[in-house]
Order: C-alpha cells, then sequence, then structure tokens
C-alpha cells in the first residue's frame, strides 16, 4: 500500500472512501464535512466520520487537491451531436462509469459539430488542466483534428485521425457486417441481399467487406446483384423493396435499423411475411426501433458503451493502444425475432 | 462597467474574452498562454495577445480562480437516464448553452436512476463547489429529492417535488394537449379520439385536461368513448386500432409518437389512409420517428433544450421562479404531413 494512495493527506481519497470507513452513507459524510445545519448525524455517526477523515487523510475541496497535484482529476469529454442520438450519451455513460473507477470525473462538453464551440470546449478544458481528453463523434469517421488537442493527451474515440499520432478506439465494423452475414447463413439463407448506405463511410466499407468474408468462408457465390445502394433512412429502405423482391433474396442484411424500418414496411406491402418469407437483420441496435417493430429486429450492436470505456482506459494507460492504427471493439448481435 | 466584471484580475475573464480582444482565435491565445513549443504563432498576434492578458486581468488556471473565489464556476447537472434516448442529450445542450453564455461549465453526471451512483455524483458536485445543482428526469414526474441536494442551491429540471422547497421547471403537458387537439379542430375534425397512456403521469393527467379544453371551447361534446388508454409504445398504438375505428373517429391524438407509430401499422392493415381517411398527431417529436413515417408525423414538441436553458436561468438568478409550484415551459407543435 502506498503512501500517495493509502497514506495520510492522500490526494486520493474520495467522499466515499471515508463514508465505507465509517460505515456510514455518502450522504452522511458529505452533511458533517459541510457542518450543514439542521442535519440530524448521531454523535456516533459523527464522530465515525471525523475519526475517517482524520485516519485517511481526506481533504474535502477537490479543486485545493487539484491545485496541490498540479494536475486535475477530470477527464474531458468533446462530444459533437449529444442532443441528437442517444449514441453519445452511451459514450458519456460508458466513459463516467469506468473514469469514476478510478477516481476520475468526466467534464462533458457538446460542441454540436460547430468549430467555435469546440475551440470553446477545448479551451475550457485546458483551463481546467484536464488529465486528458477523449474526442467523439456521433458517427464513426475519419477527422481532422483540431489542432488544440495536441495540446493534451488526447485519445480519439468513435474517429480517427491516420497519421495525426493519436491514439482512436473504433467499432469493428467488418466483423460486425460478418457477424449479421452469419446469423443469416446459420438459419439456413444462401440468398443474402445487403442494402449498404450510399454515403461514403468506414461503417459502408467495413459491413460490405464483412458480408463478403462471411459469404466466401460458408463457399458461398454472390452475384453483385444482391448488393444495392440506398439512403441510410427509413425511406431508403421502403424505396429499394422491389429490387430485393426482384433478387429473389430470402434474407436482406440491412445498412442500419432505419432502413430495415423502411424496409419492412415495403415488403408487408407486398404481403411477404418477416421472417417466414424474409428474414431481415439490421445494425446499431437503436432500441426505439429495433426493439418494436412487428416483429421485433434483429440487429448487431454499435457497442457505444464499450467505446467510452475503452477510450477512458487507453487515456489512464490502463490498455495499451498502437497510434498506428484503431483499437477494434466488437459488435455484438442482439437477436429478437425478424431472422 | 463593475470591477468585478471586467477590471483588473477579474475572476470572470474567459480565454474568450482575450481572443476577442487581441482578435485572434481561441486556439492562439491557448497557444501563447501554454506557450506551446512548436506553434508557429506571429510576433504580432502574440504580443496582442500578452497585452489582452494584462489589460483585462485574465488568469489562465480556472481551478486557481475557482479557489480565490471560493466559490466555483462549475454548475453540476446529475441526469437520470443520459444513454437511453436524446431527451436527456437535448437537456444537457441547452444547459451548456446557457452556463458558457454566463461563463460557467457543466459538470454532467449520469446516474443511471441509481441511488449509490446519485448519492456518488451529488458529493462530486459538492466537493467540488458547484455554484448549483440541475437535477433532472428524463420524463416528466414527481421525485423524491435525494437529502443531499439540499446542501447547494438546486433546480429540478423536468422533476418537480410539492413542498420540497425546490424550484422546478417542466413542460406544460396541458398547453401542449391543447395544441395538439386544436391542430386536428382547425383541420376541420369535430371526432377526435384521444390514445392516451396506461401509465399514471404528469403526461397523462395533464394531456388529457389540455385535449378536453380545446374540445370544450369548440363546443365539440365528446363522450368518454373516444378516449382510449394504451401502452405508450407500437406495440400500444397498434393494439387500440380496432376501437379507433369503431369510434367513428377521423381523427387521433396519441400521447406520444411511438403509440402514433404502431397506430400507423394498424390502421394501414385496414386499409385507411393517413391522413385522408385517419388524420393523426402524436406528442414527443421524437426525431428519428416522427420525422420518417409515412407520411411523416405531425407531433408536438417536448421543449427539453429549452428546459435546460430555463434551469440555469433561474439557478443563476436570471429569471424568477416561484418555489411553490413549477414554472411551465411551452410545448410548441412541429407541423408534417399526418394532419
Amino acid at each position: 500500500m502506498s503512501r500517495s494512495s493509502h497514506g495520510a493527506h492522500s490526494p486520493n481519497v474520495t467522499m466515499r472512501d471515508v463514508a465505507k470507513a465509517a460505515g456510514v452513507s455518502i450522504a452522511t459524510v458529505s452533511h458533517v464535512i459541510n457542518d450543514k445545519a439542521g442535519a440530524r448525524i448521531g454523535d456516533d455517526a459523527r464522530r465515525r466520520v471525523q475519526d475517517a477523515v482524520i485516519a485517511l487523510g481526506y481533504r474535502p475541496n477537490a479543486l485545493a487537491k487539484t491545485l496541490s497535484q498540479g494536475t486535475s482529476r477530470f477527464i474531458g469529454l468533446v462530444a459533437d451531436q449529444i442532443a441528437t442520438t442517444p449514441f453519445a450519451g452511451q459514450i458519456i455513460h460508458g466513459a463516467q462509469d469506468e473514469a469514476w473507477r478510478h477516481g476520475y470525473v468526466l467534464l462533458v462538453a457538446n460542441s454540436d459539430g460547430n468549430a467555435a464551440a469546440e475551440d470553446e470546449a477545448i479551451a475550457m478544458m485546458l483551463e481546467h488542466q484536464v488529465h486528458g481528453i477523449l474526442y467523439s463523434s456521433w458517427y464513426h469517421r475519419e477527422i481532422d483534428v483540431p489542432e488544440q488537442l495536441h495540446q493534451a493527451d488526447t485519445v480519439l474515440v468513435n474517429c480517427f485521425a491516420p497519421g495525426s499520432g493519436l491514439r482512436s478506439v473504433v467499432p469493428d465494423e467488418e466483423q460486425g457486417g460478418r457477424t449479421a452475414t452469419d446469423e443469416l447463413i446459420a438459419a439456413g439463407h444462401r440468398r443474402i441481399a445487403f442494402v449498404n448506405t450510399t454515403t461514403p463511410s468506414p461503417a459502408k466499407v467495413g459491413r460490405l467487406a464483412g458480408y463478403r468474408a462471411a459469404l466466401a468462408a460458408a463457399g458461398i457465390d454472390t452475384g453483385e446483384s444482391l448488393v444495392v445502394e440506398a439512403s441510410p433512412e427509413q425511406e431508403g429502405g421502403y424505396a429499394v423493396a422491389q429490387r430485393i423482391v426482384d433478387s429473389g433474396a430470402t434474407a436482406v442484411f440491412c445498412h442500419n435499423d432505419r432502413v430495415a424500418m423502411g424496409l419492412y414496411d415495403g415488403l408487408r406491402e407486398r404481403e411477404l411475411r418477416i421472417p417466414e418469407d424474409v428474414a431481415v437483420i439490421g445494425f446499431d441496435n437503436q432500441e426505439v426501433i429495433a426493439a418494436h417493430l412487428r416483429p421485433p429486429l434483429t440487429s448487431v450492436a454499435l457497442p457505444h458503451y464499450e467505446l467510452g470505456v475503452a477510450g477512458v482506459r487507453i487515456l489512464l494507460g490502463l490498455d495499451p493502444a498502437d497510434e498506428a492504427s484503431p483499437t477494434l471493439i466488437s459488435c455484438p448481435i442482439v437477436a429478437r425475432r425478424s431472422v
């Protein structure tokens, strides 16, 4: 047990440690430390807290602690679209859980994809002497690194910047595409269509590579006619329904759940049943859609929570990471009833 | 111009103020202040930044500033479900924008609706001497106030606690229900059904009151047969489709967009067209659903961004608020093509 982590006047002792040592709740510790008028704390509990504060060397002022250390217990997280999808929220949730586990607090800033707000967010974090910064994108993409990011220890989350020297953590799109296709192959399908997105992106390239790898591994020869492209929303999936029917496919892997939702409507209009006539699998596992379609949609989940966890672990040096290529996080299947 | 806000050694001067005074970007200020090796800053720009730092009394260390003031420029925001819906993200976005406008930084913590995590989140914020705390719920509800919240200046956002003495800001459910119903009346409908939720909540009570008030104001007598209850998801809306058809309603106000999505399917199976045969209006304006149904769904928006803004304004004393009753924020209509 080193002096710096457990000895007298340790900068790392938290209110939680005091509560544990005193056998009381964090609320009780807070009451005693802040000497809150009107709080009904028994004399015995109050004394136990005071004893624990002295024994552990707890300092109630986190900011004073930070100054005395020269570096803070903050980790900054810059997110570009916190308000549009639940995806950013899941990255934040994972990052926060992992940060707290190691005694760090997350400073979150939403940049709204706006360069001025982003500059301000990063400046704010530098002013608060963050231990490091997680820079995250709500969808997986290559980014231009804001110059200021080089002033902090930075990990890119759900995005990457080749040649920047910054470590990054992204979803394994190819494995995800392969997992989706394997699920359809395992259900007995041989004629499997893929509705890919029209938008150039790592998801487009990776999921297609995974689809092809799965078919090749199963010895299935597939013509390009089974790969169609559609705008990555409900409207796109709806629009390609006839092409899917014409292709003779018995199963369809959709680029995302929104495309699958539109395809459901198009197949239904043609009186095709899911999964009896056509099996459908989505991607993203966007709960509000996937779990509530009829039938509920089997999907491959984007691992946003795990990306947040992995970003913090790399930033804190708990997990290794290669600057030359992104760390890949696996995309698991969420089985429902559409396959 | 008071000395405290603009004079020498003001604790409120930010990097942005320095950038503005020097006519350079925030990134440039950051480079000069941190004396970053390798940054290519012209001598002229460097001198202008240094002049502005002296003239404005800027102190680069935000934490030292905080300690010297005794209270911090942090506002805490505790959110219960940051990862499940985009709603929490919108509250955070609004709160951040308004906090930044006044030189404050948001410390965000996700409690996941878990009492232990919530205790820890609030303790963390108290340790960081937050100026105050916004305590938010992802859906509008009455809450039991965690005891620790009384140790900080607190405003409840999207929730309320009668008798707690805490100010709160919530959506105006009754106005929203009235707005939705008025939209259907204005389109010429007289037989208007309401699919309410089975879940007891301020939304259930308020939207029903608004529905009734709108009908009464238009002189429309409506039997209770036009109000049905359903579980507040797609499955609930789908299940009541036959009852809606049997009621002879020409228009339906749905408790939320998910219910409307299920009802769409149920109406379509019965070969009814939207809006020609039955007009449908939703509530929540959940973009991923409402904007992409066929036809796109007219909805009443929950004002999450505005709730975040209002919470910060009340906390900073910029807007008045009554401790005896919640401040109500208006729910605007978002017209699409289902009415």
